[in-house]
């Protein structure tokens, strides 16, 4: 718990080319939980993301379902739409991505049809996981995209967020 | 080819309650394919999707994936997306779905965190397609909602739009 299981320092071949600008993965992981917080305190279920590229922070999002009325507004969503809008284009080619929850399938196939170059998330979600609990979608030979995942970054801390935001609604 | 492969007349029992009012399958899948014909009008791959609720149409759209530069802008998400706004809700109970195209991941999952209560969709998707194709998503019981799935209706014209559209690209 709480250690990725692929690899232990997913930015290092980044972090040689400019060590000051670079963030690292578990800077970015930080920035993911506190979107996540946000989210809790708005009443969302609270999942945050990050779009990392070039070794820098081109989005940053969280869950906003309930307040936006939009079933699409998983934070994973917002964060690729914000980076695509950023970019201009909806290839998102290099993009390193950060979550704290386990993509859903909607999540996942955005992930995909955006191209974007790496999965990192923290918590697993066996309700509705899509990137190696319930499918394994991102390694599928069959799509035209694959995306490497790594999971397990500060797992602990995205999953006491969410069973505390769960527990003080019941 | 071009008939449905599960039923015939999927709309009676709301037919039953108001004919004149309520909108066929057939006339909200020929809708459809007129929305995935302004796709191929703006240089955008033709699909299009139409949502029905209650007998009557509650939003259309087509894929914008290139002109708005969103990776998301499939033509269901902004449909969904659109239905939702209407509503003012995310979650789109009785929602009946109708697309041009088989979803692919993200557009299956999306309809199921919407929890639509019906899919039908014109010709599969055998790169990309998720709800019988690649994948069948929408009938898995580990997932917290299910779709029944109609495929095939008007099979023939939406693969024709596709393979013109593409034939007049290469």
């Amino acid at each position: 718990m709480g250690q990725p299981t692929v690899g232990s320092n997913p930015t290092s071949s980044a972090m040689n080319q400019s060590k000051e600008a670079m963030i690292t993965a578990d800077e970015a992981m930080l920035l993911a939980l506190e979107e996540a917080r946000k989210a809790a305190g708005e009443g969302e279920v609270p999942v945050g993301a990050v779009g990392v590229a070039g070794g820098e922070v081109v989005a940053t999002g969280h869950n906003l379902r309930e307040s936006s009325h939009d079933p699409t507004a998983h934070a994973e969503m917002l964060v690729l739409r914000q980076a695509a809008a950023a970019r201009g284009s909806w290839r998102l080619d290099g993009l390193e991505f950060y979550v704290t929850l386990e993509p859903c399938l909607m999540c996942a196939g955005a992930l995909l049809a955006a191209r974007v170059s790496r999965l990192v998330y923290a918590a697993p979600d066996p309700k509705a996981g899509a990137c190696g609990t319930l499918y394994n979608v991102c390694v599928d030979p069959r799509l035209n995209h694959e995306i490497p995942v790594l999971s397990g970054l500060m797992e602990d801390e995205a999953s006491r967020l969410l069973s505390t935001f769960f527990a003080g609604r019941r």
